[in-house]
């Protein structure tokens, strides 16, 4: 979005060095300083990506709400991502931004839009997926939805934030090509596609360089190369050096402490400046950054009496919301038609599993809303049954106290210490068995009050999975395991009634080989905001037909996971990506390997027969090559549904090692029961290439391509061989 | 609603005596026993008026709600009434009805239709009016939209339940006029027209007996002249004696302890039947009425499959909800065209008050409920305005803490034990000194800083008025001034910032008359739902012009109340009602007391112009007799919006002391700014009678009426006589 330049040189030509320093670090927790002199408000920011944050102190994080910063709490971006659909990324991000800037603020920090590289990563609940094209095509229509109110965007976290452990301090190495084809193409797309006005430096290095301070990211690649002029903000305290900071693209540094005047980009950067240590030039260009973002969401200049003022908690945001929450729940398995739930002589149902009745909106680290209402499950489930079926609930598994999970945590921190003694560390064994001997016994009793329930009930729904205890900033998770012990008791359930449903509700894969072939019915959903439980009730009764697709690949294994099977992962201070553009799918089918639920996958109560496909290739000159792939697809069953028509690319005759086939396109589409609707999907140039090292940019080579037309990257219904006559490059 | 009295009878027929005795008392606190060996159901009732209430255990009050008993948050009564919009009653009702059949109960114990006969009563904000014109108009809808569900309604508390204060024990009299005219039409239009299935004694004495086993209530009234075939209800607690609730009209007996099997209507009454003390054909005929009444709604019979379903908290309730509170706020002053609030260049405001931020609806005593969320004013303000304007919010006025109040509390209440030695009794009073003082502190220290923001604010906002420790069941005020020292803090206000709106949120009138003429805006809202905060600042900003209306006058003085200047209320074991049928409007304007704020009143953005009277009478017969009053309505202003056209009914040559007029038609009507409609009220042969103690029924005296069109008691903009040629009866 263009602006005045001439405007943004008459102020950084009036603004003192205090002033310019003043805007370009952290004043308060969540903001900068303004220049009132110059009528330059202070830049506010606020978490996160499923809701505006609750409100703190303006120095430090006391929590200063009334009940004035309930929100509404917006499905996360691993749920979003599951729609596989653009016009609801789009809505989502126009409710995201609108309650962001109806609480006042002027950039919103989201979306995340890292790789889910691992399936251990805490904070691949806030992320979209395994692969880059999905991700571009949602992070584009999210971001314009967000920025549409006149807030900033600010996507995060760049580059390869794919870990929580050690986030601070892991270094990070890949090969280039993996750089720029699996881990860049989001952000490109968010910048250039999307337009967001700012975007956030990660926490962790890069080739041996902070990611917030990173001279090759952020100048090289951001500003050089691809010519971004947006304001680049530090993660809270990524910054660690002043002239690295200075001398790189980054133009705000934020932190987590109230010492903001030591902050490396202020006094001290002051005092280089001062020195003659750093040219003044270098602020001055973070400074015509900010401002262009100031101008582009109206904070500055005639506009501003034009700015929106936002609004949140609206009655049509819970709408949208709900909308993207039933369109996220995924359909893993259904044998012999087991769900949905067949309402008409119900009389009495089931419900086991505590996240049935659990909140989760309320944590997660940065991504924590004060949510106005959060659905349950259970409470959706309630609401949906109504009065004439009995709903009978029980816990299941038992979630261990506060005070018991501290005692095990200090446990293992005081260990790895290693500052107790002999007969303390014994006497601290001892208390740690005591603890975990009454969380075997509660776990026990509820586990049999379950199966008991399970016994005499015809219908069963288990409700289990992860919450923010594992899906959570900050740490990474140990295993892909059900915690709680939840896998016995799926298992015990299943041995007394083998009809019962399981539901998972979780923002990361989980193992699930012990049941998963004894299951008839598994059911997926995300945190999907403030109606998920609606939603999900909706689906599990079939008044909702389920259309979610999975954004990433569901490994049956931990070990099947390429970046722990090839490459590094988890408490390392040098972490090297070995599975280079094996990421995912890519991996997982390039190498046959058996996966629980592969990417793309997802049911239906209805059924989608692929028709008359027909491919059409116009190559008038490289840059405007043009792939039409055209399909009917007829919905064959008795329920209104949707489909996602998957189109993966697969080069026959490349000369370096590629995936055997990546996503390039798709497309959902509604088609009510016994119709059928034709489905375009265009690829263009980019379908094709991969990035070539030696000439630095991304190659198209000449030769037979398959195209893969399908449900799921293993379901594919049509193979159809184009050829591609020429070689050609593009960026 | 009829039933094949056939199969009742051959229930009847089969069912043992221990049967019936269960069935006729509580065996739950909310529920009775069912006979399984029948397929009778136990009968499941809930609180309350403004939502199902949460979820109890079945034996004791212990709460077993997960998350799953959240409900919607509906208009209290008084802000129902405040409408005066049957359209609104029907749906407020339909979203009741849907709620408690979702929770899957079969009666729900509301409306509360109480007459207003002091403002001091601490229920007034679950009840709808002083006028028993509107009541009729407003609960027959409101019980047709909750039954319509398939639950019974339970209109309630039969009769004369006007004060809390000694609720179990007062003992109530009144002229038989007074019970005729003010305090029954409200239930029998709710059992006749509103075919309400079930009603609900009062914890009070009438003449002598308890409401809830009276002969006089319960059997004459009810059940002989009144023909009433639904199932009687006690209030819990509210029998005293076997014999005599055994040979009233009574049904069920509930109560709150646990010992059920020694309730007034089980084992004694077993016991009584068995000894030939009480004839069983008594019990037959409660048996009758309860399984008369499970007929109805679909508990018993074929009709048991297509029984309703109910549901909660769906996003259409919460719709309704909204549109009740908007159309339920009253501007009650508005000088100068204070209000709207002119957002077109509003920077910031300043909101003060405790009653912008505080939640209600878990209050109130059996009305609270577990709510899905509340928006208060301040979040509701700040939802509307957005991020352009600074909102800042001072509490102003300090409420005690729990601890606080509880040490006054136990004071009072050992005070008045007298098991004090005089040094005790020093000491106590020393400590509340103390706790006083600090009370007085706080509230200072509040007082200065809301002063001091309304200096520097161009917008000033005070949100005070009462809350559920004064509008709440059990007790009533023993004053009607603000709390908190509300009147001062608004004075204040006033002093340093004349153009403040003020605010007051109650259920029930508070004295004004030290600010009232000095302040230039004055809104009354009421405990007005779960978007009773939204709804208050569409007012304020304009987005909604408001349309409420005074369903009871409010008094400038607590004295020029008729039950506290002639009649009796309060701490006595006997209470007469001196004033008769001088209830609210009826006493001032006959005797012509200024008003802070009279009967029908409110106030709009636009302005309407009266034109074109028509008037014309039909008397066929006497039971024909219609009057129909014809009248155009201009909105002369410049924005939408509503009026409520009022027709009082004034007696000239009446042969008894009649009020100078009477309530007896009322249309709501919605008209475009410049836009005009015709309005046609009707008004029967109810409309002009007295009730004659002679004859036991209401008479119509021939002479002359005047009708009195107008926008509230005191703003009559058309009178016109008619000339009743007969004199008749009427029941």
């Amino acid at each position: 979005m263009n602006v005045d330049e001439t405007k943004i040189e008459e102020l950084v030509s009036e603004l003192t060095l205090e002033e310019k320093i003043a805007m370009i670090h952290g004043e308060g927790i969540f903001q900068t300083a303004g220049v009132k002199r110059l009528g330059i408000p202070p830049l506010k920011m606020s978490d996160g990506p499923m809701g505006v944050r609750k409100e703190f102190a303006l120095k430090d994080w006391t929590n200063v709400g009334t009940t004035d910063d309930q929100v509404s709490y917006l499905p996360s971006n691993s749920a979003l991502a599951a729609t596989w659909n653009k016009d609801i990324a789009y809505k989502t991000g126009q409710v995201l931004g609108a309650e962001a800037r109806g609480r006042g603020k002027d950039v919103i920090l989201a979306p995340g839009i890292n790789i889910k590289r691992s399936p251990l990563c805490g904070r691949n609940f806030e992320y979209m997926s395994e692969d880059p094209k999905l991700i571009e095509e949602l992070v584009v229509p999210l971001i314009q939805g967000i920025q549409e109110n006149d807030v900033a965007a600010c996507v995060k976290h760049f580059a390869a934030n794919n870990q929580e452990t050690k986030r601070l301090w892991v270094d990070t190495y890949m090969d280039e090509r993996t750089l720029r084809e699996i881990y860049f193409p989001g952000f490109y797309a968010a910048i250039h596609q999307g337009e967001s006005f700012t975007l956030m430096g990660a926490y962790n290095l890069l080739y041996g360089e902070h990611c917030s301070q990173s001279k090759f990211l952020l100048t090289k690649v951001l500003r050089e190369e691809w010519e971004y002029d947006g304001a680049v903000i530090s993660d809270w305290g990524a910054v660690h050096d002043t002239k690295q900071a200075a001398l790189s693209g980054l133009d705000i540094e934020m932190s987590v402490g109230p010492d903001f005047d030591n902050y490396y980009m202020a006094k001290p950067l002051y005092n280089a400046v001062m020195n003659g240590e750093i040219e003044e030039a270098y602020i001055d260009t973070k400074i015509r950054n900010i401002l262009r973002t100031m101008y582009r969401i109206k904070m500055l200049g005639d506009d501003r009496e034009n700015r929106n003022t936002g609004t949140y908690n609206d009655m049509k945001h819970r709408e949208i919301i709900l909308e993207g929450a039933r369109e996220s729940i995924i359909l893993l398995k259904n044998e012999e038609d087991r769900l949905p739930i067949k309402k008409k002589g119900l009389k009495s149902i089931a419900v086991i599993g505590q996240n049935a009745e659990r909140v989760h909106s309320d944590g997660g680290g940065s991504a924590e809303i004060k949510a106005l209402y959060e659905i349950s499950p259970l409470l959706g489930l309630k609401m949906k049954l109504g009065g004439n079926v009995d709903i009978k609930y029980a816990k299941g598994y038992y979630v261990p106290t506060k005070e018991e999970k501290e005692h095990n945590w200090q446990q293992h921190s005081i260990e790895r210490e290693k500052e107790l003694t002999e007969e303390e560390a014994k006497e601290l064994e001892k208390k740690k068995q005591l603890v975990l001997e009454e969380i075997n016994r509660q776990g026990e009793l509820l586990l049999k009050e379950a199966v008991e329930l399970a016994k005499e009930s015809d219908e069963v729904i288990i409700i289990g999975g992860l919450d923010h205890e594992y899906d959570v900033e900050g740490q990474d998770r140990t295993d892909m395991e059900l915690p709680y012990y939840q896998d016995r008791l799926i298992e015990e359930i299943l041995k007394v009634n083998p009809k019962a449903v399981v539901v998972i509700m979780a923002g990361s894969p989980v193992e699930m080989n012990r049941w998963s072939d004894k299951a008839k019915a598994i059911v997926w959903c995300w945190y999907a905001g403030m109606e998920g439980g609606t939603a999900l009730a909706e689906v599990l009764l079939g008044d909702m037909n389920p259309c979610g697709k999975l954004p990433e690949t569901f490994p049956k294994y931990l070990n099947d996971s390429p970046a722990h099977k090839i490459g590094e992962f988890g408490d390392l201070n040098s972490i090297t990506y070995k599975e280079g553009v094996f990421v995912g799918y890519r991996y997982y089918d390039t190498y046959d390997i058996e996966t629980e639920f592969c990417f793309g996958h997802g049911l239906s109560y209805t059924t989608f027969e692929y028709q008359d496909l027909n491919v059409s290739v116009k190559e008038i000159n490289k840059n405007d090559l043009k792939v039409m792939v055209e399909v009917i697809i007829k919905n064959t069953g008795a329920m209104d549904g949707a489909e996602v028509v998957q189109v993966y690319v697969a080069d026959k005759e490349a000369s370096i090692e590629r995936p055997i086939h990546e996503l390039k396109g798709f497309s959902k589409v509604f088609i009510k029961a016994g119709e059928e609707k034709k489905v375009v999907i265009i690829l263009n140039k980019n379908a094709f290439g991969f990035y070539d090292v030696t000439s630095k940019c991304f190659k198209a080579e000449a030769g037979e391509f398959e195209l893969r037309i399908g449900s799921s990257s293993r379901d594919i219904r049509f193979t159809k061989s184009i050829e591609l006559k020429n070689s050609y490059l593009y960026i």
